[in-house]
């Protein structure tokens, strides 16, 4: 592909390249030496070792604080500041931000949070991202243990989701990245790898299927990978929120009699409104039959595996091509830690590899090991979120994490019979897992202001959502540290906010 | 686009719900109140003040320790296990850290490592990152103080790259992913939004435009983008490694008069093979000539704009787009920290922001704050990787990151000097920053047999790639760590090795 390259002068720019560096040599005589590392260590570690009480001490008394308030104007606006110029005291960066910005957090990790479908995290994991972030390892590839770290927790995925021992995986941020990951890579299964290199330029009559309860990233990865949302077909949902089997079958039939090329279809195990699972078992089936790839949106839900009691609800997973989830939602590891799980591993590799020169393998040294994470992925620069996994999975233990997973979903059915015992309630979908969508009696404007006041006093953070067209109080219980007493305050607040905001405004 | 709806009979799926929901009440009258908190906060306390000490010990001492070393096959082996099902104690798995982990990482904290281009990262950096895992905030959007951090991050950039109050900035896990995000950006621009809906039409034509030495990612993001790498013209380089100017305006009046649309043009501002930076201004001019988007992929060199010396080579910069950058190279902030910069933010927001009835805004409580984040880019789930980057802002000041940077070039143009200075050896390409090609005499094969044996020696790490054909011994400079005894131990260890594996083939 290159380009014919005619001859001709560059020697003014190489004039000021020569000039710039004259004038660095003078600096250097100036900084020779001097690095970013503390110039006192003992000072350092005694300011280090207070930051980590400081989190700690966070982290033991979460119940003594709001789970969220609203931000002071004046703590906004001290961070519309100038680029600093000079160093200053590591000190007074932690106090602005132990002042400034712990107590103005979301609060996820507040056993009071239920809002959207937030992990609380853990110290365990908080302990183990500082010790990524002191090594600093990047996670791209070349021959070294956290890589090897990274195999392990994939070989522990491919025990879980009873996937082959071909099969690939890769952390990612989130499940969006992983859905997008899943999307390339059945591309290249339908079309060949040639893609990547002669693009959609065919007449490729892509279309894939989800329901309507999928989450927007599906949509969203379809538009990245220039196939266009409209190509995603959103199968209606039965009344359990359930992707609708008939319906996607049907679909399949009618696309491909239209000369269309059905090529994916995206279950969801546990969506992001109600908590439903597709039946992924009758999926599969229907996916087998059509010779479609099955990729499983799992994002909170994929660790369910982890819960005896859930476990068989997810029944059908195994056989999906792909799947996709986070360890930071129901893993409880902190931000971010995505995962994708590829059967077929050398065909995902096939659809991510690049050559480069400077990126050549070797049989030994540091170039060695291969491949490498960053042939299964867009990233070349990734942080060693494997490891936060891996204590979390090695700490915890997979009985104890699938003990807490379980009881987020008997607190989320003890909320649904608060609920149904409450007149003023209203409950709006099933509960399958660990969301619970109600409603108090009244307009939607109501509910809304009720939530929003909920958040304010900081006793509970639901957040909301729509439900068959109507608004939605939208608890999700996440967090290892919800118990029934978060979901009583819950409960009560709902009902005495209600009565208050609508006697407001009669 | 919803499928029509057959109503059929549920019943079945409904009773494996409830039977599961049964069991579990069981399982909660066991489990309840039992959170992954520590049951005892004391001694949790010491064991995490204990493994802060280890990773400052580590870091204070990483100048006795080999750069890198060979992965014992026994302790690779021990990361070959089944999945842990009980709980184990957390002192336990850092021992495991400390023993098979940490000794065998890539090496890139230690001032010996110059393989690729990676940063050292800091103690600053892995104490604000720390505190991030603790807080444990998602920076998808809401209303949130970490978020106003990213903001204020953004607001920096900004400043720095002299970009208006309009532009737009997200942070990501690297340059790889920026420069994906700027591919989609400028496809939207010249196709419109509606391409995210309606896909890429078979006729659509359009072409790219990057130097011969731009980073495999470019070519990657036209690939993921469904462009295809084919459509990514590489320009030839000049003399000086730049892209040659001449050739991309006559490449770009070639493929407009074969009715293809060109629209946008890559420029590197530090390569990854050599460090070159190409000629903003020419190009930037040639992009207003012709109505292209200019994209700079500056993933190491951007950031080059904190010091006086190597500002003025990066002159053009802030004519571009979008800029695409890592914190996590010269900016020594942990992994990883990438950032995208576009200069029409609401463009940007356009070509990334979805409607989801979860994520719906409001103008108080938690959901007020828009747009978030998550309206410029893919991830939804975002770690807070702005507290890193904000406290090496704040704690170093931008005067001091500058001279580390500048530091850097000038240890590489030391380099230079210690090898025209030697007559076994040969320089490769022009020292245009950070980055040294150079040579033994003898065979591709000698020297990288050289390479492999510098790394196992564990005294300097660098890396290997093509120059014009020939494998070059190549010395990436990045670490703040990095001093002129270090470059000495790099060339005395080369001549050293070179006499010997060249004897030895003889």
């Amino acid at each position: 592909m290159d380009v014919l390259c005619p001859v001709h002068d560059q020697q003014g720019k190489r004039d000021v390249i020569i000039l710039n560096i004259r004038s660095m040599e003078r600096i250097y005589l100036e900084t020779s030496g001097e690095t970013l590392d503390p110039e006192d260590w003992q000072d350092f570690r005694r300011q280090s070792h207070r930051m980590l009480d400081d989190m700690l001490d966070y982290t033991e008394n979460l119940r003594s604080r709001p789970v969220w308030q609203t931000i002071p104007p004046a703590v906004r606006d001290a961070f519309n500041q100038d680029m600093p110029e000079q160093s200053a005291d590591m000190t007074s960066a932690h106090a602005i931000f132990m002042q400034d910005v712990l107590p103005y957090a979301i609060g996820n990790a507040h056993p009071g949070f239920m809002g959207w479908v937030h992990g609380g995290g853990t110290p365990v994991g908080m302990m183990a991202e500082m010790l990524s972030a002191g090594l600093n390892a990047n996670l791209g590839g070349r021959e070294q243990m956290p890589v090897e770290v990274e195999r392990q927790v994939l070989r522990w995925m491919r025990e879980l989701f009873s996937f082959p021992d071909t099969a690939s995986g890769l952390f990612v941020t989130g499940t969006s990245m992983a859905n997008f990951i899943s999307v390339l890579v059945a591309r290249a299964a339908h079309l060949g790898v040639a893609v990547r290199d002669e693009g959609l330029s065919v007449d490729h009559g892509l279309v894939a299927y989800a329901s309507g309860s999928a989450h927007v990233s599906i949509a969203q990865a379809m538009d990245m990978a220039g196939l266009g949302t409209l190509a995603l077909r959103k199968v209606c949902l039965d009344e359990n929120f359930q992707m609708d089997v008939k319906a996607l079958e049907a679909a399949i039939v009618k696309d491909r009699a239209q000369g269309l090329k059905p090529f994916m279809i995206t279950a969801t195990a546990g969506t992001v409104d109600v908590g439903a699972i597709d039946p992924l078992d009758e999926i599969a089936d229907i996916a087998k039959r059509h010779g479609l790839w099955l990729h499983v949106d799992g994002a909170y839900g994929a660790l369910g595996m982890l819960s005896p009691d859930i476990a068989p609800m997810l029944k059908g997973m195994e056989r999906a091509d792909s799947i996709a989830f986070d360890f930071h939602k129901w893993g409880q590891v902190p931000y971010d830690a995505g995962f994708v799980l590829v059967k077929d591993g050398e065909l995902h590799r096939r659809a991510f590899a690049t050559p480069a020169a400077y990126l050549q393998r070797e049989l030994r040294g540091m170039a060695a090991g291969s491949p490498w994470p960053c042939d299964f992925g867009p990233d070349l620069s990734r942080s060693f979120r494997a490891l936060k996994a891996w204590f979390t999975l090695k700490v915890y233990g997979a009985e104890k994490l699938g003990s807490m997973i379980s009881n987020t979903c008997v607190l989320a059915r003890y909320l649904k019979q608060r609920i149904e015992a409450a007149p003023m309630l209203e409950m709006l979908a099933p509960v399958a897992l660990n969301i619970v969508c109600f409603r108090y009696q009244g307009s939607d404007k109501l509910n809304a202001d009720i939530v929003v006041a909920l958040q304010e006093s900081g006793i509970a953070a639901p957040s909301t959502t729509m439900v068959k067209g109507r608004l939605a109080i939208r608890a999700a219980i996440v967090n290892h540290r919800t118990e029934k007493r978060d979901i009583d305050a819950l409960v009560d607040a709902v009902l005495a906010l209600g009565e208050k905001l609508w006697s407001m405004n009669e």
